[in-house]
């Protein structure tokens, strides 16, 4: 039979081809990352970490070593969905109605069952932890992907996980929770009476709805009051970033395999690790020379830290319970408008990212969420595939990237990172396609037609 | 950097490397498939068909030509997610505890949009219809994956698509019926008063929760009323199987790049376009001398068609609208219990797949619900995926030959299809993990513990 004469679309790493390392950029900032500061104000000691972190994690995540060995016990489960596909959105393109010389490339980590980039850093805490004498993880979750990638990750690492719900999501999202269940975890509608925390919320309010702030503080509790038993968490802090590396080294690969080199690498951010995750490799690939690459990140106008927040010292949650970290940050007591995306809901951003983009190495942009949703149905009806909305941010960033080439009549060659499928988002899509999902101003909260 | 030493998982094909051809059984069966009755009982003249199916359909439907070329256009479409993968369960072949010499490979085709092996027939099956001039498709579904993929599929070539969906799914299951509405089909919850078949039903039961047998009369009664709409079925028929087959092809190319001859070919059966998908390549590479595999269909107890079934001639609908085939069925008017597979709750089987058995090329077996969701989440906690409860019969029998095998101390290669993913059928997972899911017997609808 004839073979198929296609345009190629696909570049597929051989199997086995997993990077063996992950990239930490500490190695490469133009100046130290400012320290985080603990309750004094002064530089925390990482040592104050060790109630919750295990030795491994704290270790990663303040050192300068520009590279660290992925142990093999990791290798293998990340071997189950990894390498991941990069394809070229041909289809896209043509809805786009591009030149020829604007070319769309993805890189896509909704393969895993937990369904998002979250896994990639959910396999190794899981194994660090279980090697460190750990039994059981405590973590929040409010959207519910990093639930979910903590439970798979801690079933296929043998390790017992303890979710804090937040208590609005656990009421709406019951399809989060039993994917959590699945695996194994035991959920909590947040706050509970099993924390100091939970039941003092209680006390004062018998049904609120809880918040990520609190569900994060009886995640933390439980860590810091039980020796077997550690907190995980599922972006923003360096060592969470590290282990995202993964995703950016494999898309270098890919695109070498493309034969192209991207004019311009998206990703949407919320707490960061998905960007960091695909752009920190090419970073890298700059600072060598061998790209001139722009780094653009993609956050909702609803929740816009980098593109109208402050850079300054504010801590990772609303009850002060963290270290203070230099950032980009809407104040540790904003609340974002209740946009879809859920987890770009953040009012902070990591502090590698935020200082990356304070030095002009990193760009960042902000998207409307009706604009983001119009960009996900055409990219889903075009390349059959349901992105999540978070995710979807970074096709709306590279659709606009792709018109402006287009009319400006320039070549643009352009790499976006799609973090995740939808499947679990249908409600966000149905309020888009009935005519019920709205824009709203960050400050005032009050709705932009 | 060290390269990763792993055990080899997974099997991709070259980018492009699609079949170019469908197969079709019909050129290689022992004798010639019995004829379709009419209602006077006497074999149906294909052309009646042509007021709701496109010619090219039809031919495919009575040829017994081997080979037909997939049409470029088609391939276009199908490259958007094709080839796709075949993966060794490596980790589920450790949770099992099987000995070294027993292997189980899967073929799995949960990566489009839509979710299941139904997008590989509802793409041509729009393609065609459009090039006849149709403008518009009309369709049943009540599980939801066939409705999904043939709206997918519409939005991808350009024409409209309308479901009659079954009423009661429409109440349980709004995220199916959004997805469809994403892809911009128009969903109805069935009966409407569109039709006279609605009309009827609802004069005489206004609260009637619909049935898959009514949609199915309300979309071939638009079909047939209107000249520019035709009707679509995503199962049963020739043509829904010759479009499965590139299932098959794919995996065999897949399993010699493996370097493995499988002693098995497993996959779940409802309609039977999926096992025909996956088998037939199969049965053609034994009828060349070049494998020895054996063919399994595994299916519910809870409507065990080919393994208690008749043997006979029967409708294909509980309203006695389709003509009459020679099939296994438990009787048109059967209805099975409420069990979750819901893809898989059909009375009859395709003739093709039932000849097959009848003439002992093919064996079946059923396979408790309880079971299926065990060996879903086995499966789903090692492999990092999640099955659909359909594709997780063909799970549960691929672990009982694994398991078989291994207690008679024999080497098997084991391959199965897992047609689908399960991230919209979560609450079923939630039945079965708070221990509410029951099996049932299927002629009395007594519960079995």
């Amino acid at each position: 039979m004839a073979p198929y004469v296609h345009e190629r679309s696909r570049y597929n790493l051989e199997d086995g081809a997993l990077p063996t390392q992950w990239y930490n950029i500490q190695a490469d900032l133009a100046h130290p990352l400012a320290p985080y500061l603990g309750a004094d104000g002064q530089p925390a000691d990482p040592a104050a970490l060790a109630a919750i972190f295990p030795p491994p994690l704290i270790e990663q995540e303040v050192s300068t070593e520009r590279w660290f060995d992925i142990p093999g016990a990791v290798l293998d489960v990340l071997h189950t969905y990894r390498p991941g596909p990069l394809n070229r959105a041909r289809q896209f393109e043509k809805a786009l109605g591009l030149p020829d010389n604007v070319h769309i490339y993805y890189k896509y980590e909704g393969i895993n069952a937990s369904g998002s980039h979250k896994a990639n850093t959910a396999i190794p805490q899981a194994y660090y932890n279980k090697i460190s004498g750990i039994s059981k993880l405590s973590t929040e979750t409010g959207a519910g992907q990093w639930g979910s990638a903590l439970s798979m990750a801690g079933a296929q690492l043998g390790i017992e996980v303890e979710v804090f719900m937040v208590g609005v999501s656990y009421d709406q999202k019951p399809y989060r929770r039993i994917f959590m269940e699945c695996f194994g975890a035991k959920v909590h509608r947040s706050p509970t009476t099993l924390t100091q925390a939970g039941r003092a919320m209680l006390a004062k309010d018998p049904d609120t709805l809880g918040s990520l702030g609190l569900a994060i503080s009886e995640a933390v509790e439980v860590a810091a009051t039980h020796p077997d038993v550690n907190y995980s968490l599922g972006s923003v802090l360096n060592h969470v970033a590290l282990h995202q590396t993964i995703i950016g080294q494999e898309a270098i690969l890919q695109m070498e395999l493309a034969g192209e080199e991207p004019d311009v690498v998206i990703a949407c951010i919320g707490g960061g690790s998905n960007f960091a995750g695909l752009a920190f490799p090419w970073y890298l690939r700059r600072k060598e020379g061998k790209t001139k690459t722009r780094l653009l990140a993609a956050e909702p106008k609803a929740c816009p830290t980098l593109t109208a927040g402050a850079y300054e010292y504010d801590f990772g949650d609303e009850a002060k319970l963290t270290p203070q970290m230099m950032m980009y940050t809407l104040g540790h007591d904003f609340v974002p408008p209740g946009i879809h995306a859920g987890g770009l809901r953040y009012h902070g951003d990591s502090p590698l990212v935020s200082q990356l983009v304070h030095d002009g190495e990193v760009e960042a942009t902000s998207v409307w969420q009706k604009d983001v949703f119009a960009a996900a149905l055409e990219f889903a009806r075009s390349e059959a595939l349901l992105p999540a909305p978070e995710s979807a941010h970074a096709i709306a960033a590279a659709a606009a990237e792709a018109k402006a080439a287009a009319e400006a009549g320039e070549a643009r060659t352009i790499l976006f990172g799609l973090s995740g499928h939808g499947f679990l988002d249908l409600s966000a899509y149905e309020n888009y396609i009935s005519g019920k999902l709205q824009d709203y101003d960050f400050a005032t909260g009050a709705v932009v037609e």
